[in-house]
């Protein structure tokens, strides 16, 4: 008898953690592996705040792992998704567009868990990490060097970023290590203090507002229409803009923005998730960076103390909570074990 | 003493044929040529119809002109600016971006006259052609050849183009020629039937509507913004929008929508006029095409029946008119003649 913990999405605002006695059958082509860490994103924040169309509950949240196979002990990030492999944007390698992708997390049950059940084609190996919490970052990673690929950012670029949070600050980092000069802009004064350890050492700029329009880049990393508009106006003519974060919807953009698009000949790339192989890059990308990501954890939580601070996710005003599943495994084993004396 | 004609666009509605007793003089680096003909354009519809915030009256319109030099006799048309050289647009190969660029017909006097001055750097030589008319088909077929070029138009991808005036025609033909499927989406009934002959010749399906949103490619050729919502929805996912026209001011465009362009991949290519090396290809684009052409003409028109169509014109509701200059220089020059007998 396997025993597992899980937080568990059941209604709007409800994450239960829950004890699972029985594990559902392991399907084929599947591998059951054991998570150690997982952080929390916005989206699952967003997920438990107010739900979304197309989620079905009850649903184990969830899609930035680390896990390890329980037999060799081996270490594992997963793409968080499992896909055809037949439709046209499989075929031709953009497997994050698959036209039936199941979002581990969303449609399948992600790593708010003890363990969890991943397609083999999804594993992504992590080799040896100092710090296995890191690659919990591999996944946003993936997302920001999908759109860097996208924008084929190319050294000595000028780049603006809009939205200071977590995933605009990987991208500024991202953006940084490939030579170019990045300014962030974050609105908001707490979450600017907050993320100045983070910008310091990285020797990234965040501003509240910037006025130069001569950027060669811009990339969108929050949901604020006005930030969309921003990068809009402050690309020089021939710029590119990466279209990274969903808009709020029920907003609206009137057409002498968008006319700048057509007058200046942007060329703007929409960028969703990450394809499998920008995972394997990210894996490699956490173990050179550890130490600069590292800056961009809130704090480690035990499975019990995450409803406490889903609110303060979903609006994004903390930096990346991870959640330990390795300590409870052991203290279950452990119990277990009593048990069994 | 050179005796010109122009028509001149002196306030809203009002274009006037005048005579021209003296020549301002020629600015270094310029060339005089006589215009044989000149198309009008439905920029030029919108100048006359309700003017422009840039536009200073009057002006002498026109920017799709075939021209010749009254010595050697040479054929020329224009590339409708004139640019600085030394910005970052134009050291980067994209002219047509240039930061001070003076735009033919509407920053200077342009080709609805019996001779324009234009800058040596912008004359196009156009070698032999059978019927001197079609060359001012050059300008908007460099437009659409940007625009294919932008979005990198691969043989066998479907295309739909949304407005079936003569530039969507004239992009549907240039499709066609790279072996691409094309659907042009037209909703005026009376636009659909004048078009016929054309579309009928070069092998163009236009329709009313399209269901479909499978397409790889999608070019808005009209202004409106619903137009432009359909071109973003009935692309398949990884597809790429030339983003051709200009829209409607103050529109907007819903973030439901916009936000197709994250989640779909779509990459949107903003174009906008052509470059000067575009300006080269269209003309043997032109030479090989004429026939094809030519099914766009509307009217050849003498200078003094121009005023009448403007408003249709500028209404969208013509096929291309051309302004025959090369039989008024002839009247005039045999008056002289006579004058002097």
């Amino acid at each position: 008898m396997i025993h597992a913990r899980q937080l568990r999405l059941v209604g709007e605002k409800q994450l239960r953690l829950v004890s699972v006695s029985e594990l559902p059958p392991l399907p084929a082509g599947f591998r059951r592996l054991e998570v150690l860490y997982c952080a929390i994103c916005r989206t699952d924040g967003k997920m438990w705040k107010s739900g979304h169309r197309d989620l079905i509950l009850p649903r184990v949240p969830g899609h930035e792992i680390a896990a390890q196979d329980p037999v060799t002990g081996h270490l594992f990030t997963i793409w968080p998704g499992h896909n055809c492999g037949l439709c046209q944007a499989c075929l031709s390698g953009r497997d994050n567009l698959c036209d039936s992708m199941k979002i581990t997390g969303f449609h399948t049950d992600g790593g708010f868990s003890t363990y969890i059940d991943a397609a083999d084609s999804s594993l992504i190996p992590a080799g040896h990490m100092e710090d296995a919490r890191l690659l919990c970052f591999a996944e946003p990673v993936a997302c920001v060097l999908n759109c860097l690929n996208r924008i084929d950012l190319q050294k000595g670029e000028r780049v603006v970023i809009h939205g200071g949070g977590v995933v605009g600050l990987i991208t500024a980092l991202a953006c940084s290590t490939r030579e170019v000069k990045v300014t962030v802009v974050e609105k908001n004064e707490l979450k600017r203090k907050q993320t100045t350890p983070f910008c310091m050492v990285n020797g990234i700029d965040t501003v509240k507002n910037v006025t130069d329009n001569g950027f060669d880049i811009a990339i969108n990393c929050c949901d604020a229409i006005q930030a969309f508009r921003n990068c809009i106006q402050q690309l020089r003519k021939g710029g590119r803009l990466g279209f990274f974060s969903g808009l709020q919807k029920t907003h609206t953009l009137d057409t002498d923005t968008l006319n700048l698009l057509h007058y200046h000949e942007i060329a703007l790339f929409g960028t969703y998730g990450p394809r499998r192989t920008h995972m394997v890059e990210a894996v490699d990308f956490c173990r050179s960076h550890g130490k600069k990501l590292e800056l961009l954890l809130e704090k480690t939580l035990k499975p019990e103390e995450v409803p406490a601070v889903m609110e303060k996710v979903a609006d994004g005003m903390a930096l990346k909570y991870l959640i330990d599943f390795s300590r409870l495994r052991k203290e279950e084993e452990q119990s277990q074990e009593e048990f069994k004396l």
